[in-house]
């Protein structure tokens, strides 16, 4: 039995979060909270999105199992998030093969899909990233769509004169860099790898202005992009495979 | 001879609710106002513009008839409408065979069409319709435009228990309920038809939250839908006929 | 060597000025100042753009030569503007074959163009235009863009009686007219010209509300609008030839 209570804003930056590399996913309800993660069908990149129950304004889940587990059709459930407003209450419970999705006077029906129809999630890889970066999101957003006009993929590189990050098309190049001065927290570490903007561009459209992103950077290795979105109430990581440069 | 002056929200609006269903209408001055009415091509829906006298800034109506008769391409005139501001003071003067629409330093010259060569408008039925729900319009037009999303076609219901909007897809389904408390009128009577949903987005245009909106429900019978609209300065009426439930 | 620091609404409107004409251009550094020039290649229209040194807040050009002379992709430098807020500070640093447009944590490279490869710039003009007439831009955008609605050439025309825009269709006409009591300059000389509203879309786009327009009329000649732009920081001037009216 699954009975829950949240904003808004969490609905759908729960549900664009999945979007950007999948268009149907499980949904975990756990005693703690809500989780989810899924691969894109290409294996370069990992969404993992975490509601703690506290991030609820109510939080009913009840079973024989240690979870609930539903299927989602992920691009539904965005597509009505965005007629909600982000500090509306929205109720969301489940009802045999359906999905009671409440807001006002209106209720939608989604019917859910057979979790096991829906790819199993992956383990979460253990990953030792030696640079930890953490800087304001809207800003990392504005170079990623910057970066998108110039070249196909980007540089992440950070040594003890702070985090770079730069693009380099046939004829001009975008550098952005910043300080330990001018981020909110750098460990100085060297690394250096270099990603697809495509994929990039698809994350930070979860983010705003406010949040916090932490980055774990290493080298020639994957990346992990933590977003502190929704006031702290949700959190959406990203892990992107590196390209290899030439 | 016509002369009158209005603010540029109720020309916008006035066209607007014409367009919703043809290109060409009549507009009919008479000393208590101004009246336009017209059916689509396909005979389903019914327009009935209503603005009175006291309605415009200045109304100067002068012939031999009762009533002064000009022949518009509506379409036209919500063109033109777009580029006025609301409050603005427009000037609508009949010239021969042309319609000056005068705003700040601007005046189009606008052909008019012989009304003859413009389909004549039915005569407003006679509808015996129990059902009597008065709602916010902007709380309708959210609901019809989730409605889309689902299905093509919805039902309007009443009972006792409130009024309801539903919405049935392939798989998912959409209910709007309201209760006798949360309307701003309802005489609980009961009442059921199913309408065509690409005909009602088209009428919600001209509504914005904060209008009032009463229906006039039957069951499997013409809806009749009355907006106030420019902070009560004009009102529109639509007629639609029911489609056949299976 | 260059080296100069403006407003970010600045170099957005220089670029937008030229992009209206050509999609490379000149860019002139002077002691005095910066300016721009350009022909359409139909050689029906030029721009000229003039920004003062003092409207830069750091102007640093030192060379051999009386001016320093760089060729630049113009729409390439409109797109990173577009990015940059109004009021922010850009840098723009000429290295070698490079210029670097920095703000914020970002810095562009953005190839330069061999300013021989690019058409050379033709005199301005030596023009006799009797009329003078100064108004609101906004004001002029607004007519420009309903004329465009309904003819594809306009006659400007003024009088002792005032300054009219007139434009007229095949059923339709749009009259806009100013007295002197309206304009805030005018030399009541009489002058008419005819001249195409796809150019004057253009034009008017580096335009806003507030700022000032100074038309320079003659009769069947070219026509100079002065816009003055960004708070005066900036001069873009364009001169139109007539077209023949028949």
């Amino acid at each position: 039995m699954i009975d829950v209570i949240l904003t808004g804003d969490v609905l759908k930056t729960i549900s664009k979060a999945m979007v950007a590399l999948v268009s149907e996913a499980r949904f975990h309800f756990k005693q703690e909270g809500f989780h989810s993660r899924a691969v894109d069908p290409a294996n370069v990149a990992m969404v993992i999105v975490e509601v703690p129950a506290e991030s609820f304004e109510a939080y009913t889940v009840e079973g024989e199992e240690e979870e609930e587990i539903i299927g989602v059709d992920v691009n539904r459930i965005y597509d009505i998030s965005k007629t909600i407003k982000s500090k509306e209450l929205v109720e969301l419970k489940v009802e045999e093969t359906e999905m009671i999705v409440k807001f006002g006077s209106v209720q939608y029906s989604v019917q859910l899909i057979d979790p096991s129809a829906i790819r199993k999630e992956p383990k979460v890889p253990n990953l030792d990233l030696p640079a930890k970066i953490v800087l304001d999101a809207g800003e990392f957003k504005k170079v990623i769509s910057a970066a998108d006009k110039v070249s196909d993929h980007v540089v992440f590189r950070s040594d003890d004169t702070g985090f770079y990050i730069e693009a380099k098309g046939d004829v001009d190049r975008i550098e952005f860099h910043m300080s330990e001065a001018e981020l909110i927290e750098f460990n100085k570490a060297v690394a250096r790898s270099m990603f697809s903007v495509e994929y990039l561009k698809e994350f930070v459209k979860v983010a705003s202005s406010g949040d916090l992103l932490t980055i774990y950077l290493g080298t020639n290795y994957p990346v992990r992009l933590v977003f502190d979105v929704c006031d702290g109430k949700a959190k959406v990581e990203y892990i992107l495979a590196p390209r290899i440069e030439e």
